[in-house]
């Protein structure tokens, strides 16, 4: 299994602090050291980093760690091998365009059984369950909505609709977005926090490392945090419920769609 | 205007002398300060950074610079915007999927009057003349080809037919890979060499730098540079013919196709 981290937030926020406890989990504190990778969007543009090296040992988890990046939505995975080899290609987020955005996709868990027919516009290059889920949930957005993109809440409810068909094959706890907005889906196991005014001091669990957040921030900032497990000690995080869908806009959670 | 980097090997070789140069053409010695991107193939898999950035105060380019990676294919661009503001989507080189593998491609040059009609398969997500070439590219490849991508000299014989009608629309120095070879097309300014036993030392013209690349290859080893302005000034640089479209392959010059 994977581990899976998230940001959304109201303003570029760099991810240091989150993202230094969580790659501790990619073999140091946890066992996760088949590869990592992190996209950030910035504006429609995205930086993609993955590295088939353990993220403790990663030169590039390295820069990461010490240039704060900005960016309103963020989404990071370490690997721990289930499908696919340990290669560049297989390790996430995947990163497509559609409807002239860039979609980025990481997955934590393992489908079985999982065979959909692709019609080939969107195919994996590598040979993981998680690339064919993205793959397919592409396709079935485009043939859903042809070349004009939805407003949020319709892409909210085609996909609480599509999901479930994939989480039927077995674990599906995974993120999505396309640098508006960020879509969070669990299957076992999901946390998130909402940080904001008046911003705490945060201590993480996998380093001996804490953050006055009230020193690096304005009042108005808002940060949704969505990981598979929670990352600080001291702070209240809240489970998601199986089979539960998030959207995560400027910071906040948005209501369910209405069917 | 724009400089393009591109690399081509029968080993994986890592590309950090030649981007050391290329680097300080990024702000220093000459005036591509708009950006800048790199990416390199790893087996299916592509590393792709991109930064908004000029090239000489940029940490991911430093981090470049320090971090040897290893390819077989490197496409690199330093941009001077002509079209399209300054912003991360519009860096190039692109990346697009097509048959299951990434495409990389990168554009020095402007293009007018050019407005393919996009099928919808493929958007660009930034402004660039560049990015729609890709594009209208990549749609008019799969057009041709359908589900089952071509061998080499077809698709080497389709890139001969399609590129001039958009290198009818002003100056198209690019290149393109999908990491099994290198396709390079000029315009106004390419040149290319072909490192192979034995080895030269290789003097930088941009910064005070020189490699004895026989301490590091073995005899087998075989490196294509293609550049817009030769990079060293010690080495024999070929110049491309305007219009003249070169595919390599482990590091070889291949021959024209057959019309």
């Amino acid at each position: 299994m994977c581990q899976l981290l998230g940001m959304n937030c109201n303003v570029p926020t760099d991810i240091v602090f989150s993202f230094t406890g969580f790659a501790m989990r990619g073999g140091h504190t946890d066992t996760h050291h088949d590869g990592w990778g992190i996209a950030f969007f910035e504006g429609a543009g995205v930086r993609h980093f993955v590295d088939h090296q353990a993220a403790i040992a990663s030169p590039v988890a390295e820069l990461i760690k010490r240039y704060p990046i900005k960016s309103r939505n963020v989404i990071a995975h370490i690997r721990k091998a289930t499908q696919g080899q340990v290669a560049l290609e297989n390790c996430h987020p995947f990163v497509r365009e559609l409807w002239g955005r860039y979609w980025v996709f990481a997955h934590n868990g393992d489908l079985k059984e999982f065979h959909p027919v692709l019609t080939g516009s969107y195919r994996p290059v590598g040979c993981t369950d998680s690339e064919l889920a993205f793959c397919y949930l592409l396709q079935e957005l485009h043939a859903r909505f042809g070349d004009a993109p939805p407003a949020l809440p319709q892409l909210h409810a085609a996909l609480a609709e599509l999901l479930p068909s994939i989480a039927a094959h077995g674990t599906f706890n995974m993120m999505l977005s396309s640098g508006e907005a960020l879509f969070a889906h669990c299957s076992t196991s999901l946390h998130y926090l909402v940080r904001q005014h008046p911003f705490p001091t945060a201590k993480l669990s996998d380093e001996d490392l804490s953050v006055d957040f009230s020193q690096v921030t304005t009042p108005q900032d808002r940060v949704a945090v969505i990981v598979t497990q929670p990352l600080t000690t001291n702070e209240q995080w809240t489970a998601f419920a199986p089979g539960e869908l998030k959207l995560f806009v400027d910071g906040m959670v948005q209501d369910t769609p209405v069917a």
